[in-house]
């Protein structure tokens, strides 16, 4: 296959689109869009985001510590996309879209709106340029009740999670499944 | 919505399926699975992925600096997940899957059949108990040519990126465009 090169750049996906859900020390909350976020520990379970120094979410994690990263339901892909361009320093965002923000037991304002819900505590940053890699303990995970069956199986598709494509500006649903992991490869094992 | 609590977990989606191409210090190539990786800064471009220390793509990072992180096109959904299952301290991965490990003129191994890799060095790492985080300058990223038209604007479908869902243990391919981004929200921009 032929390749062009695109020169050291940020153009990589699928990635994941979240709202990041935070609230400053007065309580005031704001949400924002982040693509760069994942999970990096199990031990403990441990989930990182990538944020500019300069955003609103910056400032409120470092006063308060606690945030969450909310899985974007592809209906709600408007609505998102505005919280990645409007700034909370200026604008309150969820009265503008809509979208609900709930303090869980844990004291972490979580998104009401999102199936899958993952409530953070800030233990340590990491310096990168102009951005901080933000690391958290996972406190909990929250997820929409409906998306399980009986047998506590959940379904992708109640879920329908929003694939962000970075470098090509793009979001998508999800398709068909191709695979179970941990199990489709094993009729290659020697 | 009614939420199930599911713990202090890793269920956590939609991520990338990647496969991360290393060489140990005489040459040897392994190619490994993983999710837990993307973009951490932009100034300068910045990839993370997190390992466990006991891997065989760790201990090569540690030796060489060098390694790229490569998309998987659902057509390879097999070899991907067999390389997620097998230790590469015991097998050679690329002769078991067929897949084809190729150096860039920067001496990064690159995975051939991947539409679009990522070429990185290893910069440092951060330790989350049994893994490390792995932080990267992105030397180059090289993309399938063919996925280009004429005014130089990429198919996202010709990428047929897989992605992972972490916790479920399913891989499922892009569906449908949902929205541009950058743009959408700005209807509800006051």
């Amino acid at each position: 296959m032929k390749k062009r090169q695109l020169g050291p750049c940020v153009t990589f996906f699928p990635q994941p689109a979240t709202l990041v859900v935070t609230r400053d020390a007065a309580g005031q909350s704001n949400i924002m869009m982040a693509s760069w976020t994942g999970i990096v520990s199990k031990t403990p379970p441990t989930l990182a985001v990538s944020l500019h120094h300069s955003r609103r979410t910056y400032a409120n994690i470092s006063e308060t510590g606690l945030f969450s990263v909310n899985m974007v339901p592809s209906h709600l892909v408007v609505e998102a996309d505005f919280c990645g361009l409007a700034s909370g320093t200026n604008l309150d965002k969820a009265t503008i879209t809509g979208l609900n923000v709930k303090d869980t037991p844990n004291g972490v304002p979580c998104l009401t709106e999102s199936p899958l819900s993952v409530e953070c505590r800030f233990t340590r940053e990491v310096a990168l340029g102009e951005y901080r890699l933000t690391l958290a303990e996972i406190l909990e995970i929250n997820a929409d009740e409906a998306a399980f069956d009986t047998h506590g199986s959940a379904n992708v598709l109640a879920f329908d999670p929003l694939v962000y494509l970075g470098g090509l500006r793009e979001y998508w649903s999800l398709g068909v499944k191709q695979a179970d992991a941990y199990r489709a490869g094993l009729k290659l094992m020697p």
